[in-house]
């Protein structure tokens, strides 16, 4: 499993035996059930996971008690609450498996660790974080159009989620209700 | 000015007297006038600016010809369009200038040669994305919140933009109409 976090990293930076030994070494393994939570809101977020099988969720719970979906993770992206976990503050967030995930996680502390004895590992992090605003600046100008046209973009943009998420989550993801998606569903086919 | 963005990479990283100097060789400056684009829509996008004074706001054109702004980014805040940025792509935003602004601006290029001669920036840039992609996802949740609720939270944590930027463009931002606005402050007295 951790092939898949190392090959990963690799598409950005070189890395020796003696490298990826100690990556290998600081990263723990979850094997998650669809529907199992790995971080509650409230709690603490000690780890931040890489997705090596399978699909995570980031969402909350809002002041009417529904769920809203803020993000999604498929492999080979990375997912924390990343003001929790940096500041070791409660989570803002939860965050779910969408169906059986296989993850890695690092410690705060490790990753601090990690990163001294592998200073590449800043320019692989980079790439991380700026992919990951790049997304959610997309995600803020889609957020704006039109429902139909937003749907239309996000299909031509990530049809794997398109494909794997279920149509209740997808709907809280792209605020709608599961009636008007599935509605929209019917009009593209 | 350049001591500004020195001052910044400070804060993260230790930089040498020669290192100093190649970060300010390796950028321009540029003085906007209020209102003055420094990135039009559809153009390429050669720069990433740094704020030394002032601020930038990042937007685009809907189809009904409105104009929404998507970021601010006031002193010591990166500001490009990323995706463009990076992929020698025409830009799907506009940057202009709210007030008077002081940029310091570097080109992909340089901006490359730079972070492989001074490879602790990766940690630099690391935690500017970070930051940014932070800051992108509370946007993603606090635009979901009821309009009321968003307008209050946005004034506790973000004082100073309240203060510095026009009503219209705040607004814009918000995805409030003025009129709205001007009530909820109105309010909020």
């Amino acid at each position: 499993m951790t092939d898949i976090l190392i090959c990963h990293i690799e598409r950005y930076i070189t890395l020796d035996e003696e490298s990826k030994n100690l990556i290998i070494q600081s990263f723990s393994t979850f094997n998650l059930l669809k529907k199992e939570l790995i971080l509650t809101e409230g709690d603490l977020c000690h780890y931040t996971y890489f997705v090596a099988e399978g699909c995570l969720r980031l969402y909350y719970v809002d002041n009417k008690g529904s769920e809203q979906t803020i993000q999604f993770a498929l492999e080979n992206w990375w997912m924390t609450d990343i003001e929790a976990f940096n500041h070791h503050r409660s989570a803002s967030f939860s965050i779910q498996a969408v169906e059986r995930t296989l993850l890695l996680g690092i410690r705060k502390n490790d990753l601090d660790l990690l990163v001294k004895e592998i200073p590449d590992l800043e320019k692989y992090f980079r790439n991380v974080y700026e992919r990951a605003y790049s997304a959610s600046l997309l995600r803020i100008k889609l957020l704006r159009l039109p429902k139909d046209e937003f749907y239309a973009l996000f299909c031509t943009k990530y049809p794997e989620f398109i494909q794997r998420i279920p149509q209740k989550l997808l709907a809280s993801f792209l605020g709608f209700t599961p009636e008007y998606l599935s509605e929209l569903r019917k009009r593209n086919h």
